[in-house]
């Protein structure tokens, strides 16, 4: 959606306008006043009949004409009584500063309710209640409680909370930070973060988007807008509180080893929106990614006039995986030639403690051409001889004139730099409190440059029998029961191209024989019961039986054992199978998230995946591309590649494997968690074997 | 070492004092003027007579009497000159600020060690060369041409860096922090980062030791004083760079495993030293340990006057593993009857956005006053009604009377919270930028107290063959063979205690038949070559054989294959050894880092070790609790336990194991890299076997 008629309005209304400083109404209204809005501004008060040079108005239909935006400061009991006079003269937005709803308990969620009845009604679009306000620098609107109109720039900022925003205000005022738009969306009763991310995503003036948001309300639809918009303007998000998904008994693997924080990763990861840890870690990236270039490669270059910092740097880039670029002979030659002979030409460029700006402005300007350079640090310490506010200059007018590359810049200190720092932020030149925090600003706009080129995203559709599988799900949730049998579970997986290993059940030892002596020898034999979830935990399977004798024993062993350990299991008998062939054993898994739906889960089998919680997950349907990357993402992808002459597996079976569970999770919505546990994969080209698996649907 | 003539000098000659601003020479003259020194000034420069009160000398013995200190700011060619006179004269302590000495090269390298000679035998400590100074602000000392002289405080500051020490004076300036001492060490001709720290530990002003270090010299005595005096003072240091082990070529398997960066972690770890990545990090902690007591538990409050911040400190909280508080029943009583009914009197306490100092007064001073109350962070954010600055005087004024908790603060924003900011520093409150610094914080803080609070190190002497490890070591040192054999490394760990597993050599089939006769089916067959380091990769190992004939099979596809895979390997034959119990496998390690000594290891036996790098490291000589802690290190720890039925293995045999290999390689200095991979570890009780051991040596 648009959000045209909160940024740019003709004509504001301020209802609950007041004279009297220090109260909220007061403060709105002088804020709009202040900053020079350009359309008119109609007080609202039935006490007052003019505030300061204002006319005020005893009502909204006083005014005699329609305003383009309402905002309301008002005690909460009366706001409906004024959306119903909104909706009699035709407003079409309001916001909703006054709190005193949702977030107090029923009886303000009773009032919301009503709020948003009449606005639905009415087509009013509602920002709030409980809300900051909106501020649109470009438009000289400052309707919000935040304090002074920010500098115009081209950051754009939504909030879930009003009061954190205000902090942020006051902290960018103090840093000369710039915003194109601010919108506090409070209880987001009718505007929510997936609108103002749309609006700001739309808006023209804003190149950075950057929020902070405690929940995400409609997961599906937010991860393809927001995945849409970072394509051309990066998101960069403060995420606090978890979801409830997190808190949610688990019965599957998958279930158990997705944390609180897991979807919300997945997410992001998927949506290439970039999460901040803090605010300062916001502007941070925000400052460099509204203000400079995107990097074409991943070289980076060090410029510093002392050693310490020089390593500093050097150490975070080795750190982050960055790279250290090695300059061109050319470059090297022009620095030799043009700098004091101690000076170091090699990266990172000393050019030493006496450096005045002129040798700043040479080696960034020499270092700008260098092939192998793609983004530029420079870093000053203020020493004896320094200037910082020339060599701030200097910096401003190379990358004025060579605006291809970013420069990012960061000059140690505070009084000795402060001048200087001024005239980076003016020239636009990121600016850094350390080293560390610069080379993690260019660290993230790698990430996000890689995810921007990543390439297009194509789901393969598998030919399966998806009927199949609807009888199944159907005939389970008629009957009410939750956890599909083990039989039918296969069933499932085979009509999703998976294979599972031949075997029946058995009910006596000399069944169990039977069986085996027509699978062929190695056979598996496993305890059959619906009431039992860990069979190996209560010693109800046995591997690597070679003869009639074994499996007898083997048989009554645990018809012997099982229900001395369990007795209250329902014991149908032991499942007789054919033993795999030889190889690794992986997990592939689905957990459903309430929000964001399913999230695939892959890490190596057997107990070790408990141990290492070595798992990757990523939100489904997935293509190739993401199910081999789900694979390389974990420790012991090494593992399946082959070490120390052990052959590889096929790892493409796995991917296949992967979107094939993802298709049936996406398919039938009903399924909520699954694990294939252990599926088995031998060498390249062999046919990977869906051991095991535990499925469990739900009525949606 | 005391550095007492450089902190308090009666007297303090400036060698190359000028009368020209910019000059060096002129800045510390100027700054220690400045500064209100009470002791003697005499400036040294033989082209003035007089430079601003100050009467100038020619030379130091025009002076007529002895200077305590001696700054010398001349070129550094005429500095050998100037420190035989300060000899010849008697001086005892001189700092150098001059650069152009071991750090531009070889020729400033000679020039260097003249001066230490002439130091040396006069009796001189030296600071410096090319660094920024001495300050010693109890005693208005302003040696240094870093600035003005910084507000009085307990940080005791060394740098190796004089430019970023300059830096940090100056941002310390800027946000008021104290320091008692500061110390640039320059080129530690002399007096290096151990002297600094010794004398930092000495001084009674010092509370909090902090500094920047690129290397550490005397690795042996750095650890053991730096561990001495974090018992007492916290150390805080960032360090650069690495060490040159981690680029040494490593034959073992812990050699390959200790990055760079291990030894330094190892040593900060035993010493309980707080690393800091940046200068904020290092200020941020420093303020708290400076200003703050101890905590005594783990229990973490959160007052706030908005939600977002406050979940975010609660977050963070949850993520550092620190304890989010349960507030007693009475607290919660006493803050529902005080404040108004929509606060929120769990933790985190909300007090609401309209909250004046009162209710912060309030809540802080029941809150210090709960039992499950160690450390209260009080956030707070700048709303239409917030009285930043007399909050920040309600919260000094409670913590000044109940001090016996840590409080800390984080007021969100920048100019509308400036003069609580103020108030708060000088409070002593350490004040945080975000939520997440001050929690970071807490983190460390938690850390280090664990870290004083460590049971006594006793490390156990076991009653050993030394003898014959010795003789044994030597021959093969007379041989100048530096890889010792299997054979004699199983006899180097049976003389340390070492139980390994029976076997012989054979070199024909039918011999190696006897062999395994004698020892008892099942055994195992080794390729028995001193060329051949990784059996297994060449298929040099084979387990599990049961049979004479499969003892034939085995003993005969090696002799025909592996010469074929190394044709220059040279093959005495197959070594036949008893099959180990089953157990778990485990790897016990040690490399000898140039530096620090020897670094022990352990990690999971197997291919799996070198995939997942799931090692810990730790200093020798170890302790018992500091080997169970380095199994407890690794994430396949609970492998160790048993995990889903399967029953763990003897920890404490590990345990001793790691010990009895610390004690040896601690013993023999010789011994540079040695593996014992794997131990083969069983159930508690019984004896874990030493299957496979690789030893390296060295003359030292």
């Amino acid at each position: 959606m648009s959000l045209e008629r909160f940024f740019n309005p003709e004509s504001v209304a301020i209802v609950g306008a007041s004279r009297q400083p220090g109260k909220v109404g007061y403060e709105i209204l002088t804020n709009m006043v202040d900053a020079g809005y350009e359309g008119k501004i109609f007080p609202v008060n039935p006490k007052a009949d003019k505030i300061g040079q204002l006319k005020c108005y005893g009502d909204l239909e006083a005014i005699g004409e329609v305003p383009e935006l309402v905002i309301i400061v008002i005690p909460a009991k009366i706001v409906p009584a004024v959306m119903d006079q909104c909706a009699a003269i035709g407003v079409k937005a309001v916001i909703i500063i006054t709190a005193g709803f949702k977030e107090i308990g029923e009886q303000g969620r009773q009032l919301e309710q009503k709020v948003v009845q009449i606005a639905k009604q009415a087509g009013i679009r509602v920002i709030g209640p409980n809300c900051l306000g909106v501020v649109a620098t470009t438009n000289k609107l400052n309707a919000s409680f935040g304090g002074d109109l920010p500098r115009e720039g081209t950051i754009g900022y939504l909030s879930q909370s009003g009061a954190l925003l205000s902090a942020i205000l006051d902290m960018a005022n103090a840093d000369d930070i710039g915003f194109s738009k601010l919108v506090s969306i409070g209880n987001k009763a009718d505007v929510d973060e997936l609108d103002a991310i749309e609006a700001l995503g739309q808006d023209p003036d804003t190149k950075v988007i950057a929020g902070y948001l405690e929940s995400i309300a409609n997961g599906g639809a937010f991860v393809r807008q927001a995945e849409r918009i970072s394509q051309t303007k990066p998101i960069l998000l403060m995420k606090s509180g978890s979801t409830e998904a997190g808190a949610k008994a688990a019965s599957s693997h998958t279930g158990s080893l997705a944390g609180s924080e897991t979807a919300y990763e997945c997410v992001f990861e998927r949506a290439g929106i970039i999460r901040c840890d803090s605010i300062k870690a916001q502007f941070d990236f925000a400052q460099a990614l509204a203000n400079q270039p995107l990097p074409k490669g991943p070289g980076v270059a060090v410029i510093t006039n002392a050693g310490g910092p020089g390593i500093m740097a050097a150490d975070a880039i080795e750190q982050q995986g960055l790279v250290f670029a090695k300059l061109a002979d050319e470059t090297m030659t022009k620095l030799a030639s043009n700098l004091p002979a101690p000076a170091n030409v090699h990266n990172p460029i000393d050019v030493l403690g006496d450096a005045l700006a002129d040798r700043y402005e040479l080696a960034l300007s020499v270092v700008l051409d260098d092939p192998n350079v793609d983004t530029v640090l420079v870093l000053l310490t203020p020493q004896a001889m320094t200037a910082s506010a020339a060599t701030a200059e200097a910096i401003v007018k190379v990358a004025n004139q060579k605006p291809n590359k970013p420069v990012l810049a960061c000059f140690l200190g505070a009084r000795k730099v402060d001048e200087g720092i001024k005239i980076l932020r003016k020239g636009n030149i990121p600016q850094y409190d350390s080293p560390e925090s610069a080379v993690n600003t260019i660290k993230v706009i790698a990430d996000y440059v890689r995810w921007r080129s990543r390439p297009k995203r194509v789901v393969k559709l598998f030919a399966v029998n998806r009927r199949k599988v609807q009888n199944l799900i159907e005939r389970y949730l008629r009957a009410q029961s939750r956890e599909i049998g083990e039989m039918e579970s296969k069933e499932i997986l085979e009509a999703y191209g998976f294979v599972t290993p031949k075997g029946s059940i058995a009910t006596t030892a000399e069944q169990a024989v039977n069986t085996a002596e027509q699978l062929g020898y190695p056979v598996v034999l496993k305890i059959w019961s619906p009431d039992i979830l860990h069979k190996s935990d209560v010693g109800g399977v046995k591997l690597g039986i070679g003869s009639a004798q074994e499996v007898r024993d083997a048989f009554d062993l645990m018809m012997y054992r099982i229900p001395g350990k369990l007795p209250n299991a329902n014991i149908l008998g032991v499942f007789v199978q054919q033993m795999c062939q030889k190889g690794k054993e992986v997990i592939l898994g689905m957990h459903r998230d309430p929000h964001f739906g399913p999230l695939m889960m892959f890490g190596m089998g057997g107990t070790m995946v408990e141990v290492l919680k070595d798992v990757s997950f990523y939100l489904a349907p997935i293509t190739s591309d993401e199910a081999k990357q789900m694979l390389a993402n974990t420790r012991t992808y090494k593992i399946l590649q082959g070490v120390r002459g052990e052959e590889g597996v096929d790892i493409d079976a796995i991917a296949e494997g992967l979107q094939r569970l993802s298709q049936l999770v996406t398919e039938f919505p009903q399924i909520q968690e699954m694990d294939i546990n252990p599926l088995v994969v031998g060498p390249e080209g062999t046919t990977p074997i869906a051991v095991d698996a535990r499925i469990s649907v739900e009525q949606v």
